[in-house]
């Protein structure tokens, strides 16, 4: 690989990491094609078998490479629906990041790669030419996690910094093995909010997202204390640092997967702090009929708080039954909610799309 | 692995990436241990040779991995001085990231992994508890670059929000392959930032870390058609958009090995809009003295108008040698300048005790 800094008179490319020239360094992986179908590629004369893991495929489908005689196995596939997803390879059994791909997943565990596939004219989730919020990371102690402090990522509206009116605030929560920037950096909820805004299709708002794992990654009792991080320090941090509205009327909440159940239980278990529960791709979480006995049998009382109660999941989705059977207890309970399937996966693709109807609904 | 999401009814494991039993699968890697020495770990039964490449090991050394009966491949280097490092490996001639390590570094080309070595009492690069900045992502549309737009990572420190007052800049590079959120998630010049000011020993300033690649990564012309980016687009915007001092004196420069040759062809070619200028880790750029011969020849105008010309390099540093050079022209030329040689690489590790002792300089 040749050095790209010609404007040094000796080269620094000894000291930088993996451009050095070595087999397979010069693979192109992933090759995303004008008819959206991608190539990926990996260097691996010995493997027996180098299989693609991505989260549009359906469990267990996991589709083969082939290897060529210089020992580069490839595997094309689709067109693709224009989106961001996540994959991995697996070599012999051992699931990685694609090796020459910049493009990192950020997560709470293992490693794997991004793949975008862009629209012809940008998506609803792509940076267009409107004018764009931005997003901070925001480092609060919490007390409810014993002083530890999180990063926060927040996205306040385009004029945010040129105006003085305060804004609702929408909670928005990202799935198992994600952080906090997952929703800005895979769902780009910045650039979801930017678009509906250009359009006047949402009231502008400021979009919360903090880390979803509060206990160690795979600890018991994660929910529980996530809910009193986010009670006791998340939302103290808002209302105190942002120009924000507050009372139940100005505050949302929802989440993806983990996130989906997180905002169900805080949700509905302060209903005199949110006016809007958003669950995206989530199954019923456990004892959730005698957990929320009360806002289940005072349907009207339940009704009459909750401004939206939006439910979403993709056909394809392995929590699919899970998320309709959420639905099936709430219409046994008589609580008003919307159920949206869509055909679609356990992903962002997905999650991108609830977004979009669910903030458009919100702060009405 | 275990699912750790036990509140849904059902399992989304499936669903997740990763996340489905296999070799390898519960290794951890790396191991920090308390004595400051970490283990790697890969699981790899057919591979030759397993090797580790690192940002603070000399060129071409690269540690041999050792195999047990099961293929788990592991090897424990140090005790490691406190700080974030990158490393990968190197599996029969294929560099990868560490499968199973989920902290990846972010940058332009090809993947690769980071490991932190905390100091037993949080480090002048660490979060500590005092009042923290923000660092915010501010997506703006660039003339330079055919209207494109690039996310510009900035670092407002404590109390911005709070006051009125106006502040001083620094404009602060990475190097090649980096990304702009370099700065911030490896660099954590937040961090640093944070930790100086609650020791009083620099003065609050605001901290612009721009994408140094303006051209298509590897392409010739970067460096011009970042200068033009950099005056035309980034300065403009964060003058606009944020509460700043303007003109030279309230204007700094800096930035490490590319960044470094940026930094120097930006303030010594802009005299009139920047005060100090600080170069980590960088060589003499191509043409130097024929292109510069301006304020080199003239040592009086150039040394009444840099408050700071400091240049930075570790004495393990490939560039170290071109470093000093550019120092002992800028001698020859009696133009005033900081030397600072420390024990060190080419690395963050280095960079961030260059920032450290660049920022207290500033404004002064």
């Amino acid at each position: 690989m040749k050095c790209s800094y010609v404007a040094l008179t000796f080269s620094i490319c000894a000291a930088l990491l993996a451009q050095a020239p070595q087999p397979g360094a010069n693979l192109v992986s992933p090759q995303v094609h004008p008819d959206k179908t991608v190539t990926f590629r990996m260097w691996a004369p010995k493997a027996a078998e180098v299989t693609l893991t991505g989260d549009w495929l359906p469990a267990k489908t996991n589709p083969k490479f082939t290897k060529d005689e210089k020992g580069v196995w490839s595997l094309t596939i689709g067109p693709m629906e224009p989106s961001i997803y996540i994959y991995n390879f697996n070599v012999d059994g051992l699931a990685m990041a694609d090796p020459v791909n910049p493009r990192m997943k950020l997560r709470a565990r293992t490693s794997a790669s991004l793949v975008e596939i862009p629209a012809d004219t940008p998506a609803f989730w792509q940076e267009r030419d409107v004018p764009h919020g931005k997003v901070e990371i925001n480092w609060g102690k919490s007390k409810a996690l014993n002083g530890e402090t999180r990063g926060i990522w927040i996205y306040t509206p385009p004029g945010y910094d040129k105006n003085t009116r305060k804004y609702p605030v929408l909670y928005l929560f990202h799935g198992n093995n994600d952080i906090a920037g997952g929703w800005t950096l895979v769902g780009q909820a910045n650039f979801i909010l930017d678009n509906l805004l250009a359009e006047k299709k949402a009231t502008p708002m400021i979009v919360v997202m903090p880390f979803g794992h509060a206990a160690p990654y795979g600890a018991r009792g994660n929910d529980e204390l996530f809910e009193d991080y986010l009670l006791k320090d998340v939302v103290p941090l808002v209302e105190s640092e942002y120009r924000v509205e507050t009372g139940r009327d100005k505050r949302a909440i929802a989440g993806l997967s983990m996130g989906g159940g997180q905002s169900l239980r805080i949700g509905l278990g302060h209903l005199d702090m949110f006016s809007a529960i958003g669950v995206f791709s989530s199954g019923v979480p456990a004892n959730f009929e005698t957990r929320f006995a009360t806002p289940l049998q005072d349907a009207k009382g339940t009704n009459a708080k909750l401004k939206q109660f939006w439910i979403g999941c993709g056909k394809q989705d392995t929590v699919f039954a899970g998320s309709k059977r959420l639905s099936e207890i709430l219409d046994k309970s008589q609580i008003k909610h919307t159920f949206r399937e869509i055909d679609g996966a356990h992903n962002y693709t997905a999650w991108k799309k609830f977004l979009v109807e669910y903030a458009a609904l919100l702060f009405r």
